[in-house]
């Protein structure tokens, strides 16, 4: 953890990084864009086990998967700056949201980004 | 309530109707029949809420279906003697079930079936 003599840039007493107005816009928009992804795969996948419901086990399933979608999604898109670095990281190593899409962020913040995303990938090979 | 003396054709410790061979087969192929039929509905109706869906509060719409008919038919569809002669007048009430189904049971469960499901007609109108 960085000591509070380094926080130059922070604020004091949470130890947050401070985002700019150009920041949040930025980061928000992906945000959206990802969230907006990754809902819309979830549609498709809705659509598709429909699609295939034979029994009614089938249903089950279908209600099972969109209970834990909805549950995983409300959990991840949490949007409160004191961890945003963390969870665009997280989107960003999940394929949903891409770096060129954070264009105008300070590199701070970005290295703070990618080394999430790089952990995580660490974590999961 | 029936009086004790009254239960000749009932298990004396419990006040419910004899069931023989003969008629549970028939109540069981027409309890199965129904449930089929209402799984049949919902299979329906969730095929055709995921092709409409749009937006994500389609998704959680369509689980919110999904748990509450789950949920429905496990406290409907609860298979024991004991009570099964209201299960069957429900099911009929419903329209999950034809009397003509039912053909072969004796008079004394049928007029309990069909006094179940006046009752619930008379409820609801």
């Amino acid at each position: 953890m960085t000591s509070p003599s380094a926080t130059q840039d922070r604020y004091p007493h949470q130890n947050e990084p401070i985002w700019s107005r150009s920041e949040k816009t930025i980061a928000r928009k992906a945000f959206d864009a990802a969230l907006g992804r990754e809902l819309h795969e979830v549609i498709q996948e809705t659509q598709k086990m429909a699609s295939q419901i034979q029994q009614s086990s089938d249903l089950w399933d279908l209600e099972h998967y969109l209970t834990q979608r909805r549950k995983e999604i409300d959990r991840k898109y949490d949007y409160r700056y004191s961890h945003l670095t963390l969870i665009l990281g997280k989107l960003m190593h999940e394929g949903w949201l891409g770096e060129e899409e954070l264009h105008g962020l300070r590199e701070e913040k970005l290295k703070s980004i990618r080394s999430t995303g790089e952990f995580l990938a660490k974590e999961w090979t």
